[in-house]
């Protein structure tokens, strides 16, 4: 079992890699080839010496092309620029997610065309294909209408690889990913930040910023629940997907609210007071056009789990980045 | 009002060609200016003797930018390769629909980017955007799952034009053509050519095969409605549409049966006579996985009209085709 890892170096890549070699192997078979990449090399694990590390750019013509000498069997394709980034620089959005994709896509069509190379592809997308109109609980049926190029970007990436799996040249599964909570680390400037920001930082011991007020409502998975997805998606079976290929993953629709009173359950009234209330109108008015809920029955239908209580995200975010201690 | 008509040497082309020249205006103002491409020069107008006419390729790089020279108010891009031949030629199929639209609205930002030049962009995109599932009528949220490389290709071009006109780059509306029936000229290959031969052969005295059985239902608009619809999408208030950019449009749903009865209605037993049963399993399970209604709901608000019965659509043929006769 040869896997590849496009995106390595990322939150979730490397959490993703740490995983594999952990369990050592995938869909029953030993991992015995790894090849790791990322815009630079990504780190060479020590327990998996003969892991190849490359700092390439996919969206470079004839990059991809190189990444499968070895023929993976797997490829989780996680590597993109984030939405504020995609936004901010419309040229260098879509030549990373839009080229870079489809250039990956083409290079596995090619590669496949003397034989029956047909590998499995993990393609990354997110609830951010979604906009206009939003229901209260967004089924799968729903129409792909993104309000960021990010999520145009990503919505296209989704209808190629249903397009390139339809005919035979990949076996594509696209994973619309939820929001990310906790991201350990430190804050950044993202518009969502503050959703981990408020129990991660409290957790430490330090002030969180609350810029919105606490009924605003999201739908949220842990790293860990993310890492679970990918796998899953790698080791399941695909003929069940029929055609449509990418799926709305599982997750857990909480107020902030509901995040606070998960906090001061797991960790007391001292991380609570942490939290600074400090409205911020422009952050407000971005997150108002998010969606909050979704059905994501057919991912549920297939094996895919995410946590059902912001306690348990919380709990997985205390295991996996603080080794079990609340400061 | 400078007009750029790509693809203009198709049936709709000619069709719309025809109908701007015939009015002399559109949106309230003199059409002074006339640029008509096709992959072949398309025939200059008798009556508009200044229209430029060009062979080119939009695929081909540099191509989009010399049409919009001129900077032409409205552009009707009709232009591309039908679903069956973008099946059987996958390259060609992304080259043509897919690079040829993306190029097509670069080249519209760039010739934007030194001073307020954003033209409206009609894009003629298709109900093959639709796959799985089906609602008996789909609706206006419903996604976009298409089944065949076309489809794929039109979804793509959707995304791009609503990405671009939320940017500000151009000001475009995509519309979602009904099957259009009845289709003037010879009968063709394709797995819909039907649904127009079994009216306009008879209708000209000659035999006609009709492969599916008389309960297959499907979505209708004449010829004439669909230049209407492109009329209509360049006049338009364009802020209306919100985000969402690209539109069903109206049509009728109709049975074969329905077809029949209508044929009979306005041409006689005699007509029906020269329909000949001999079922094709092969169309007819082709055709089995089509939409069979919508309820476009959203277009019929913004005052896109068609036939509502399939009646007129038989009498707009005889009127716009034949001169009002029947043989």
């Amino acid at each position: 079992m040869k896997i590849l890892v496009i995106g390595a170096a990322g939150m979730i890549g490397r959490k993703l890699v740490g995983a594999l070699l952990e369990r050592g192997h995938l869909g029953g078979e030993d991992i015995n080839g790894l090849t790791l990449v990322d815009i630079v090399a990504p780190e060479r694990p020590a327990t998996f010496p003969s892991a190849k590390t490359i700092a390439a750019d996919l969206s470079a013509p004839g990059s991809a092309a190189t990444l499968l000498e070895d023929r993976p069997d797997v490829i989780f394709h996680l590597a993109a620029i984030v939405s504020g980034e995609a936004e901010a620089d419309f040229d260098k959005g879509h030549r990373i997610n839009l080229d870079g994709t489809r250039y990956l896509l083409e290079a596995i069509r090619q590669a496949g065309q003397g034989g029956a190379y047909r590998p499995r592809l993990i393609f990354t997308s997110s609830i951010a294909v979604f906009g206009e109109p939003l229901p209260a609980e967004i089924p799968d049926e729903q129409a792909l209408t993104p309000l960021t190029s990010y999520g145009t970007q990503k919505a296209i990436g989704e209808l190629l690889l249903a397009d390139y799996s339809r005919r035979g040249f990949v076996d594509g599964i696209g994973i619309r990913l939820p929001t990310i909570a906790i991201r350990p680390g430190k804050p950044n400037k993202a518009a969502s930040g503050f959703f981990s920001g408020i129990i991660r930082e409290p957790l430490a011991g330090i002030e969180a910023i609350l810029p919105v007020s606490e009924d605003v409502r999201h739908w949220f998975a842990s790293p860990r629940a993310a890492v679970n997805f990918l796998l899953h998606a790698a080791e399941m079976d695909s003929s069940s997907l029929g055609q449509r290929r990418s799926l709305t993953m599982p997750g857990l629709a909480a107020t902030v609210g509901e995040e606070i009173a998960a906090l001061r359950r797991v960790a007391g009234d001292r991380a609570v007071s942490l939290i600074r209330h400090q409205p911020d109108p422009v952050i407000a008015g971005i997150v108002a056009g998010w969606p909050q809920a979704f059905a994501a029955k057919r991912a549920l239908a297939l094996g895919f789990a995410a946590e059902t209580s912001f306690d348990d995200i919380i709990r997985a975010y205390i295991e996996d980045e603080l080794d079990g201690r609340v400061s």
